[in-house]
Formats: C-alpha cells, structure tokens, sequence
C-alpha cells in the first residue's frame, strides 16, 4: 500500500480563510470557530464527541474518516499553541487536554524545538525541519499507514508549494470572514495537479475532494 | 458508545433492484455485477484492490468506510453461495477463496446449519435464527464495535421489516435491470422511520444516506 499524506476536514470560509486574526487563548481559531466547523460538531462521529446524538450523512462520513487509516499527523507550530517566538517554559502541552484525539505521534514544525511529549496514547515531537524531511520522519512513524497533514494554514500551504500532498479534502463554509489568512483563492487554484470533485452537503457546507493525477 | 446496525455500500439499480434472477456460480448477483458496482470497483480503497490507481473522490469514502468500525458481519446464505436446501456436502467455502475480505465473525443466516468455518481472519457461523436473535449473537462477537449487515436484498428487507437496522448506505446505480428482487419501490418508502440524505456522485451513483430518527 501506498502511503498518503493527507489534509482532511479541513474548513474554511467561502473567501477561502481558515485562520483569522487575533488567535488568542480564548480563540485558537482567532475568529468564530463554531460558524466555521458547525457542520463538523453537528456529526454524530466528531472525534471525542461526548455521549449519543448528531447527524449520520454525509458529513459524518468525513467525520469518522479523521482517524481511518491515520498513522501520524504534522501540524505547525501555531495549531499547538498561541505562543510565538522561543518557549518561555514547556508547560504549555496544546488545547487538547490530557487525551488529545490524535492518539498517533503528532509531529510539530516549529523552529524552536523542546523535548518530546507524551498525553495518554499521542506524543508530540517537535521538529525543526521542511516538510519534506518532517513528511519522511512521519512516514516513518506512521507503522505504514498514512500521514494527515493537520493544519494551519501556513502548513498546508507549505506542503502544497512543496507538491508533497496526496489528497485533500477542504469543506468550504458558507460564512465570509474577511481578512486572514486564505488557503487559496479559488478551489479551482488546484485543478492543474489535482482532479477535484464538488459535492454540496445539506448542512450547507461544500465538499472539495483533490487527488493527485 | 452505541454499537450501531449498518448497512453499507449496498447497490441497487434505479428500479431498486439489488440481485437478479438466475444466480450462478458464473454469475453470483444473478445479473451484471460490474455494471450495478462498477462505481465502487473504481475506487482507490475498494478491499482487496490489487495494486494501486482507482479514485480518490466521493465513492472512495464509501468504500473505504466498509470495515470502519465494523466488528461482524451477518450475511443470508444467498449471498454465502448458490446452493439452496441442505448442504450436500461443506465443500463449498464462500465467493471469496482463501482471503475473505470480512476480516471479522461472519453469521450466515440460513434453515441448513454447519460447522462454523474458518479462512484466514474471517471466521464463518451459520445460524437458524431470526433477525433479532443474531443481531444479539453478532453485537456480542463484535468487540463493541459495529454489525454490518451484508445483504442480499432479503436478509435486508428482513432486517428493514423488523426495525433493526440504524444506518443505510444504499447506492443507486444509472442502471434499470427489470424483473428480481427489488429492495423497494423508492428510496423514499423509508423516510416515515430515517432522516434520509441524497447525494448525487460524479461517477453517476446517488448515493442514499438513511439515519434512524
């Protein structure tokens, strides 16, 4: 089997952006995280989802896909945390709590590194390389399965420049949010690598599907 | 969590049709195969797929979904083999050679009982009970996770009948086969007990999503 590298259920608004300004502590997304990932909280199999309840069409599809076959993420720095610049300290551990939902090795870019971290079944390790030397260590790590590229935007953008992504699925909410920072003008930017399939959700989210050609 | 009733990825024709008369060794759904499941052979993630190449877009996700979750299988014995009444003898060991693509317990419904059988990952019982009965024997086998119920048309019409099932994936593929078992007049016969999503794919499949309400 092929391993992938793989951007999924990653959202953002119909002028294409995913992270706002002002991330804070009380706003990892730095804007309304609820308007732009409702489609995703309303599914029955959203990762850590307490208790019963929620939708089982088609967005709990790529709900429960978040896990399928998922050996290793990477994400930057700025999905681990708010903080910039070298660690004051390493009591920060992320805004996941004592049980992240990644339960893989998480590998974190970052050009200020620290040692590694273990919540219950995910570790992060922090690495200071490209994403290509960080793909390789993933894969690695991954037990053969496939490797999720997590996010932020700046990450995925990177991974995309460096033509290092297998598939992506991108949910496009129907909010505008203005300024921030954009994964991309158009879904169409992608068409000349990737085939790319349309496919509207009731929930009023539409689903961009790319694979490589 | 709730250990839920699935069936998944089942595929009928626009006039519901879901197996043909006539079935044969040659040709176990009675009718043609390729043309009803030709959109899930395409697929990247179909199990057992040799090799690489195959989509990557919506009716991937169906079919990598297939053994997400799913801890058992019940099946009639139709879709087990050709043979009807008793057993002449246990030659007979399935459609799938000596690599079943289940990978979990598999409870056979059938009058004419056998010892249970064993291939690879995939072991075979065969039950004479009711529905209920061995949606009861195949939730204990399952290690909590879900039961997929494989079909054919009957077993699901069975389990439609008596209220046992949770979630429906039926495909609709744009195909009229005429005369055979029909799993129903309209999609729409089940939207009195399930929230019910339609949702058309490139491939030229609508793909019918029921939820239990």
């Amino acid at each position: 089997m092929t391993q992938l590298s793989r951007v999924q259920n990653f959202t953002v608004s119909r002028d294409g952006v995913a992270a706002g300004v002002e991330q804070s502590l009380e706003n990892p997304f730095g804007l309304d995280h609820r308007e732009l990932m409702s489609w995703y909280l309303g599914t029955a199999s959203m990762p850590g989802r307490p208790g019963f309840g929620g939708t089982r069409g088609l967005d709990d599809y790529f709900a429960r896909d978040f896990a399928n076959n998922i050996g290793a993420e990477i994400m930057g720095r700025n999905k681990f945390g708010p903080q910039r610049g070298p660690w004051a300290d390493h009591e920060w551990q992320g805004w996941w709590g004592d049980e992240p939902p990644f339960h893989t090795p998480v590998f974190v870019m970052t050009h200020h590194v620290r040692p590694s971290l273990t919540l219950s079944d995910t570790t992060f390790h922090f690495v200071d390389a490209g994403p290509s030397d960080v793909l390789t260590q993933a894969k690695a790590a991954a037990n053969g399965r496939d490797v999720r590229i997590g996010g932020g935007v700046t990450t995925v953008r990177e991974f995309l420049d460096a033509d290092l992504l297998d598939t992506l699925h991108v949910a496009v909410a129907p909010v505008d949010l203005g300024p921030g920072l954009a994964l991309w003008e158009s879904p169409d930017d992608l068409n000349d690598r990737f085939e790319h399939e349309v496919v509207p959700s009731a929930s009023g989210v539409v689903h961009h599907l790319f694979w490589k050609r």
